[in-house]
């Protein structure tokens, strides 16, 4: 529930993002500005609000991104001294070993640092930090810290644009973030997919004995036996919703979870979030037709699973879901795409495991067997929230393409809308 | 609970504010570039800002201020379409006869229209309603309206200063709104002021009878008995205040109302709002040492009545305060003055009826004998407010001089603190 | 909030209670068995239930008011112990002076002691206090505080009846507490009466001055200039209610207070308390048709308020309805005749001010001029509640008829319902 | 958050229940029997208090359970008609296919029907059913209905304990169901059990392939690879977990999940549930010192996971729980020996695994592979459950003997701690 931050890395097999093109100082001033870049659309009015506990500014991304390679790059450096040690409590998230912190649902408050004053903020740690990679003043601890930063403030990229659609919605002129035309494209029928009992290798091999980025909890890589299961070719559609919406599915309990039916019933809920009614939706570009043909998103898992339930299908584990994602290249609908809205795709063949949605798994977030959390406050990245949260994986069209990776685990409360969350069906074997 | 507003208006005797000094249209753009004056040291991120429900940003003030006029006095002429008629849902504060809000502890979240925007919506009105003005468009009901405009302005004006003190001091920053150096000054030593069993006149004549501003509920004027009692020449000072916590004041339920001591358990409160430490306050110029001398300020009517009860004395009823202030010139520490904190007076005599800190009475907020609201949607201003709150009287150092007068009524409930209030003990005779 | 009991006394000109008729000791043992006999009916399981907060078990009540004696009365006589001082933080209601006590929504917890256990406390107690007003052992001090125990208990018989009717009202099943016919009697017309203005004697003699038993919160007696009005000859019946509900009374803000339109709107509310229909409501006698000539019962204040406002009227000041009834007999539909329903009253002039229904009047519950709470913890019996309440006047049909008299506040928070509580219009002269 | 139950069944194995000795019929009278023991010692107003909604009353549990043979049993029989159709509101628990429910918050409130009452549907009901049994009336389909109708009464039986537990806490007096003597044993020191990778079997065959009872959420039985792992030789004791305590275990953020030290902070909570001080605790015999070589129990799964961290290890997975348990007897400390609390063994080896406290585990409550719940209504029982709960193992001191088997899953958030839970060690290979 408290975590700012999801996880996932660079893929080795994705052409976007070979290791091999740009240096860690290239890569870290292209993340940087792609942050700004994300920003620059928002007045400094925009970057300062706040709509929910779970979310926050876009200008406390902009500054809590940079605190971190200030507080965990930079202050270990022999010397170094943050540019603004007033802000330390302001901008640490949930390290609680680093120090007290700010409450997180009154960040909206905090009219003071301004904006300006942040981004002066971000071009100081830039500066340093870009001089310290250029001096090769890092080991090989220190440049994982500095890669683990990156991540982290990839992740807070895709936070940053869910928070605001969140905060956006909640405007009665519901404003437009950008200017983007919904360029349709069908949806080719669900098929599919059989896979056989194995034991298969899940997982990534823990730092250090590999070199490529993934976070502690995608490790350690082990074996786990799936039994043999079906998995649908595609996401599940705006349309396909609407029709379980049509047949009452948010009045049946009999299609929903305990918790879930409790959930419904209390927020008097029938529909996706974000739709205003049942031909349209608030997006990033304001509000627009739904297209039937696009991956339905904006579900919680309660809504994921009660999808399935009606479908006569159900959820996928996280590992029936990495093996099929395995030997697939990592590309899709990203946030480089700049479309940051689902959409269909005609192909035929297992497709959109990448990109479009996160999917839900019927996994419960927790630990590898063997796994082991980062030394130090960095441990508290990850472990802490092994509890009360399910597993989502593949990523969204408002996650980095650089970001995710077949191992990549994200995890969120099973209650949580506002992420681009949606759901793939499976099956057992007939 | 919900009321935006608090009532005041133009005294006869207040050469501040002499009636006979300007026209309509003078103080029309009087006021209204005042408004704007205390919204000048704001980003527009800190006018954005909305730190508790009962709080609304800036710019909310400065744009709900102008949809009253828009919608009060220019749309019943004919013809007149407001600028921004897609507005209308956002600034309508509680006229519930005026169609939907939105929802008030949401108002924070109105990142747009921008600062900006609003600002050129307040020029576009002032022209319109300036012109009209010039053209002498409207009858006696027509100009009462704005002056009612004008006297609703400059309650914002106040709670717009109280606001914004409320958002910055949950900002660990401690920010500023102004640079102001206090001046100590000594307070006299308290003395009683005594007065005879007498039946008073309470109240101002309701309109149209007189010509004189006054708010519906400040009417009619109506005869009173009050018995003898005895006032304090001034209000109670921080020093004093602090000897009541010195003394153990907040651990002794003795000396509270049975809704208060529960409001100090669960709030596990221990000093007056704002209160840093036993020596230091945040004010409106950021941290600054207490003044014993100057008046305690920031009390809920639980706190007031409370220090009353262990000092042996109590609150004044409205009808003590009102006969006591009666005769007494306007004059005193308002807005206008800059200090925008309660300062001491050494002076002897009554004093500080006016000015420095709105005093919490005993007295209920209802209805006068005979009260009658005022017609239409404007009937929903102060009437529908009268239960569960408490009468406060005199204005205070961010209430405009032009604004307040002895038969003044305003109104919170007794847990409110954000106000500028404090209190004046009353005793009964011997 | 907090208090558990409500204020009234044995009137000077009752027939039904003339003090001469009997001893204070007769007058003890009298009350005392008659709140047995108001218990008889329930079952050990229906004795421990506790519904809401605001309510508390009948096992509670039997053991509290027990516990009033054995505290106030008999232990501070030289050498008394409690018979069950392991008991005493169990059954304080509210007295934070005498010492720590069992949390009032967790009365419903005490399935120990027993209701067994309960009444050998009562007969314990009993015996002892017989015995001492048997051998004249108090004195007039003393004698006050046994009246005030009576008081205090015939205030909880009260309590009593409405508390179990609430936990019963929430029994799916209905269930009846007695087997009663209601017999229908038609209400005249309404009248209304006329008051020229004058200044009146409020309240009753502050103790020692007076040997008639008042609650301190009465006095001092004192006068009060009250303006000329027109009071209504009898309550509102539940048939003229009715209308109001058939009229978009519940749907219509502009009757409501702020404070009670919010309270509509959270609660759904669309009828009063009890009401099962438009035709049957629940009552102690279970589910039974609305007879549309008995006074309205189980109103807010917010719903009474809104009503006047509907019929063009206002609820009476509580001096004018002192006013009004202090020359009238204090007769009427008293718990004593067993009804425990208010009933229609065919009569003429003015009538039903006692018994019935408390009538809820537009003053919020204050203090008199001059008051003084009673010495002691006894203090805490009324003085520290006067806030956030307001005042009702005359008694119910739940009331014994030696508790009221014409100088009786009672008072409970706008939002209560649960109290036999209903209103009478008052108006301004034309 | 909202099952009534959990879930155990009649082992193999086990010499105290082995299904040869005793027909259907006289299980289910023995069954019977042996709640109507557990509530013998209760008074009608102990039978009827629920302390939380997670919590019923006895004489619920004693309705609900009959309710069940009630409706899944007997009404499906031609021409069968229930004696109390007019309960069938109240005693329906969570089965939203069957009809609608009175609140589960509100329990409590029903003191009708009486405990009397319930007690004649109970014995109304079993002669119904020993009749129908003694006919042989059912099909294999009912029999297994009937079975788990006992299985459903047992573990009502562990919770009409856990539950009065619970209540009779939180009165000051501390009552005591039973007067039991805690004879301390001493426990052994810890050792480690080391078990290698392999592919184990896991669950129980669903129904019909087996007659063995199990519920639906034990099957299917599957094929689950688990890594080495070693296993502590018995359950954490109350004297280890002090030392965690003293260490400051309630005041190190670094050993809580992120959601259990925020329940930490926000319940301020220093010790297990039901410690009076760091040497007593409250037991189903009163207060009782605490024996530190007895299992500690009245854990959350957040404190469960909080010891295992600090001790430098972790909890076990599910799997590698029945793992270890596959082959060990179904013996100890459960409730036919009528301690009701957890004891020491001072045996060698793997020992405790079933009875004394239900052991969390790491492992999220879910679907095992190829899981299908009961056809019909009887569906509702465990699946919809599936969610934000954790699994527990082994069976506690309060669970029947002939309930529990190596396969039996019990599931509950992570925040609850009234029930006997408490945690086994488990730590990877070095």
């Amino acid at each position: 529930m408290d975590q700012d931050a999801i996880a996932r890395s660079a893929p080795a097999d994705a052409p976007e993002a070979s290791a091999g093109t740009c240096s860690l100082a290239e890569r870290f001033h292209a993340v940087r500005r792609q942050t700004l870049a994300l920003a620059a659309p928002l007045s400094a009015e925009d970057a300062a609000v706040q709509s929910m506990p779970d979310a926050s500014p876009a200008k406390w991304h902009l500054a809590h991104t940079t605190w971190f390679f200030d507080r965990f790059v930079l202050q270990p450096l022999a010397g170094a001294r943050s540019p603004h040690p007033e802000w330390d409590a302001l901008f640490n998230s949930y390290y609680e070993s680093v120090g007290p912190r700010h409450p997180r649902p009154q960040r909206g408050l905090l009219t003071r640092p301004s904006l300006d004053e942040v981004l002066g903020y971000r071009a100081a740690i830039d500066a340093r930090l870009g001089d310290a990679l250029a001096r090769d003043t890092f080991d090989r601890d220190g440049l994982r810290i500095v890669e683990l930063g990156l991540q982290h403030e990839q992740q807070h990229q895709e936070l940053l644009l869910t928070d605001l659609k969140h905060a956006f919605s909640l405007n009665p002129l519901l404003p437009a973030y950008h200017v983007h035309a919904p360029a349709a494209a069908s949806a080719g029928p669900l098929e599919w997919i059989g896979f056989d009992e194995a034991v298969v290798e899940i997982g990534a091999p823990a730092w250090p004995a590999s070199d490529a980025f993934a976070f502690d909890l995608e490790s350690p890589r082990h074996r786990v036996l799936t039994a043999a299961f079906a998995l649908a070719s595609r996401p599940v559609t705006a349309g396909e919703y609407r029709r379980f919406i049509e047949d009452g599915g948010y009045r049946t309990h009999a299609h929903w979870l305990s918790e879930g039916w409790a959930w419904v019933q209390a927020g008097q809920r029938a529909r996706p979030l974000y739709w205003l009614d049942d031909a349209h939706h608030f997006t990033l570009a304001g509000a627009q037709p739904i297209d039937p043909d696009a991956p339905v998103v904006h579900l919680s898992y309660y809504e994921a699973d009660a999808y399935a339930r009606w479908a006569g299908a159900r959820l996928p584990t996280e590992f029936e879901w990495e093996r099929a994602a395995a030997g697939q290249p990592v590309r899709g609908n990203f946030a480089d795409h700049g479309h940051l809205h689902p959409r269909g795709s005609a192909g035929k063949g297992l497709r959109q495991l990448f990109g479009d949605v996160w999917e839900w798994t019927s996994s419960a977030y927790g630990a590898y067997p063997g796994f082991r959390p980062m030394p130090g406050s960095l441990g508290e990245y990850n472990g802490k929230f092994m509890c009360s949260q399910q597993v989502l994986r593949g990523g969204s069209c408002a996650t980095p393409a650089s970001h995710v990776r077949a191992t990549y685990r994200n995890f969120f409360p099973p209650s949580a809308q506002w992420q681009f969350a949606g759901l793939r069906l499976a099956k057992d074997p007939a």
